[in-house]
């Protein structure tokens, strides 16, 4: 399903690329095919998205070399043969495939290695990205005739810097992609809030969302969660039955075609209604969402939005007598991650975590806004102050995790601001979260996607029309 | 979603293995998760087969050696902590899962590598599988301390001999769920049938596909093939809009909870009826299907019957005008390859082409029946004689391929037994196969799977049916 931009998109970007890095040479390896069970079983193709975002094709075996003082670039792959044909259908050349994206020059894979070897004989300076796959670091091994462990020393900062500074800041075209996205996320959402009934299995409603995404030539942006035990931050368990009392806690998204992801979590109850302690914590995450959204815009830090969000999820836990004392003080002794135990939110384009590869260092964070390494903060990946043209998440949550709070009431840890009795009546009371995607704007932010129901009352209602409609 | 046979299955597959191979130890490495686009962005776990075999556990991460001598078997693996809990939810302690499978020994998976180094300081022999994935082979020699080429020297032919002996022949509790495999993707098969309609696109039909896997609790057990194109063997892009006059090849199975995988095809008319020609050839590769099927017991080479289909095949293509001249010795001279250029089956079992990373040298023939390398035979996966509790796909097909039919044309290539004017009526006719799955028995084969619509009457009477019943 090989979409493509203009061809002046691909062109213009490594452009800026190329004035960015000055010179040597900038080496971008295309994903292989990833085996499951065996070689020729593999994964669903998914390109490199540094790859796509500069060479754009969408096909595995690739390789994209720029040589930026001599202004040259080239795809390496493979030409297919007769076999090709008859295995995989008609193929376009090779050069009518780099025509594509604006360029002439195209190599046989294997010389690769030859040209790399050349360029290090001749001192030139290789400038990668880090590896995420073990197929492609062996690949650049066995190119550069170099140990494994050797050729990391090519991970190169300035080039990682430039990518992020490309990327981050997402154009038009990116925008309306990312919005597609969005929407078909916002309908797999809608299909699991239609579909589920006490009695169904956690799988059955994950097959309906991934149906939506698969059926609109997408696929999921990133493994679903789905489940009854939402206070499990990463849970892809889906073997429990659904029951009224329950509530489903569901973060999943679509890539589009042309692989730029959406990120949306919705908790709605099994039965059409909520009980009456869920309503109050579901209430408390809406209020700290709505009020971290109407913080967003350029400038501001996001890590400040971060404690803001925090500062919101206590005072609502304190109207539940949970909490107690002063909340600000509470934010600044870190009680808000016996609840709220990750981040606000982040970057998201072609990676759901945008570039998330390239390091939270250089993608969340600046030289002079490091993350921080304590329980809670650490997981925050974006801290970093905002521009126009960023998209992120926000997804604010309270999530009741027995162990978790079973190993802080041990220690009764910071017990002038929690009360432990109290936060008993709440032990059960699962996870919830909420999350929809936004681009900074030049004077604030704009909801990305269609709309999804998000109050405790337009939830019910979904939730009751549904019921009363099959 | 894990589940198991009972842990006295596994326990009698390592008794078996440990027979088999004597002395020495024992690695089977299992999977870890296989990143996407950035490392904790992976696609669905996939458990190694024979890991699954021998060990059962279908969690990422582990290793289970053997120690053949000193009758020591362990499982190598990382505990979960608090933070782990936090992320991931409460886990089974690792000696918890051993005992699923009847091991008691459980050691940090850290420990994997002074254990592996110590054996080789004793001269222990090792015995490992052929490698598939680059991720395990880097664990590998790194556990080793070993350079990347060199860790192939511990792939065992014995143990590859052991694995193949025991995993071809199906156990009881195997074959019931392969059953359901194949069942759930029968029910694919008919989702896609009452599903399409003129107008829609490929990737919506093979949505649809795939729903019915995820729903089952399953996936797919190999990449969809669902095409207009079915001449294209290996055909995996889903863009195409289908109109009447095209038929819709669809390659595609289920793997079910257990990991056992079904692989069925059906070809059918996108309009409610086949043409007449389309009729025609359907039927010629129907006659060959049964024919195969007919065949299969113990003791008959499966190479046998792939050459019955093929004189099958052109007796049909003979009847069409096509064909000419003595049929068996078309088939001597490879005629049959400008049409049915792959093979007709291949086991089947936890991998839809079974335990294809062990090599078809093993797994499809023997020291005495070898695999031929020209074209057409070498892609037949299976030749061996075959033996009561194997189960195997049929797949015959006759595929119209524009390319290769110019490339032998212009040679007038078996031009006394091609009438290559003859054959230019049927140049766009694409391609059509029939796929079932078959379990051999003592006296014969049994149909794997709930019976799936076949002959032209039967398909179009589902078409029908769902026409007039939407």
């Amino acid at each position: 399903m090989q979409q493509l931009f203009e061809k002046e998109v691909y062109v213009e970007r490594r452009h800026i690329l190329k004035k960015a890095i000055g010179k040597g040479i900038i080496l971008l390896t295309g994903n292989a095919d990833s085996p499951m069970n065996y070689t020729d079983n593999y994964y669903p193709f998914r390109q490199d998205s540094s790859f796509l975002y500069y060479f754009g094709l969408d096909i595995p075996g690739l390789v994209g070399i720029i040589d930026v003082e001599k202004d040259v670039e080239a795809i390496y792959g493979k030409e297919a043969d007769l076999e090709d044909v008859i295995w995989t259908g008609p193929m376009p050349t090779l050069q009518e495939l780099a025509a594509q994206v604006g360029i002439s020059m195209v190599s046989p894979l294997k010389e690769v290695a030859a040209f790399l070897q050349s360029a290090i004989h001749h001192k030139t300076a290789i400038h990668t990205l880090p590896f995420y796959r073990a197929d492609n670091k062996l690949r650049v091994s066995s190119w550069l005739q170099m140990p494994i462990d050797l050729v990391e020393r090519y991970i190169s900062v300035p080039l990682i810097k430039a990518v992020v500074a490309q990327r981050e800041v997402k154009q038009a075209v990116e925008i309306a992609e990312i919005d597609k996205a969005a929407s078909i996320s916002a309908e797999m959402h809608v299909a699991a809030m239609q579909f589920a009934r006490p009695g169904m299995y956690e799988y059955e409603i994950a097959a309906k969302m991934e149906y939506v995404a698969l059926a609109a030539a997408g696929r999921l942006s990133y493994p679903t969660i789905l489940t009854i035990n939402g206070q499990t931050l990463h849970n892809h368990y889906h073997g429990h039955k659904i029951q009224k009392g329950h509530m489903v806690l569901a973060d999943a998204g679509a890539e589009n075609v042309m692989h730029y992801a959406g990120d949306l979590t919705r908790t709605f109850p099994v039965d059409t209604v909520f009980t009456a302690s869920q309503r109050d914590v579901y209430n408390v995450v809406l209020t700290s969402f709505e009020a971290a959204v109407a913080a967003l815009k350029p400038g501001v830090a996001f890590k400040d939005i971060h404690r803001l969000a925090c500062v919101k999820l206590l005072e609502g836990l304190k109207n539940l007598g949970i909490i107690r004392g002063d909340v600000e003080a509470a934010v600044e002794k870190s009680v808000h991650t016996l609840f709220f135990q990750c981040g606000l939110g982040h970057m998201m384009g072609l990676d759901v975590h945008d570039m998330e590869n390239l390091g939270e260092a250089y993608v969340g964070y600046t030289d002079a806004i490091l993350q921080r390494n304590e329980f809670g903060w650490k997981s925050l990946r974006l801290g970093k102050p905002l521009s126009a043209g960023f998209v992120l998440t926000v997804e604010p949550g309270i999530y009741f995790i027995p162990q978790l709070i079973d190993s802080w009431k041990a220690q009764n840890k910071l017990g002038d601001f929690i009360n432990y009795e109290q936060l008993e009546n709440y032990r059960f009371s699962g996870g919830i979260r909420i999350e929809d995607n936004f681009l900074i704007t030049p004077t604030g932010a704009r909801l990305l996607g269609q709309p999804l129901a998000k109050t405790v009352q337009e939830i019910e209602e979904m939730r009751y029309a549904a019921r009363y409609q099959a």
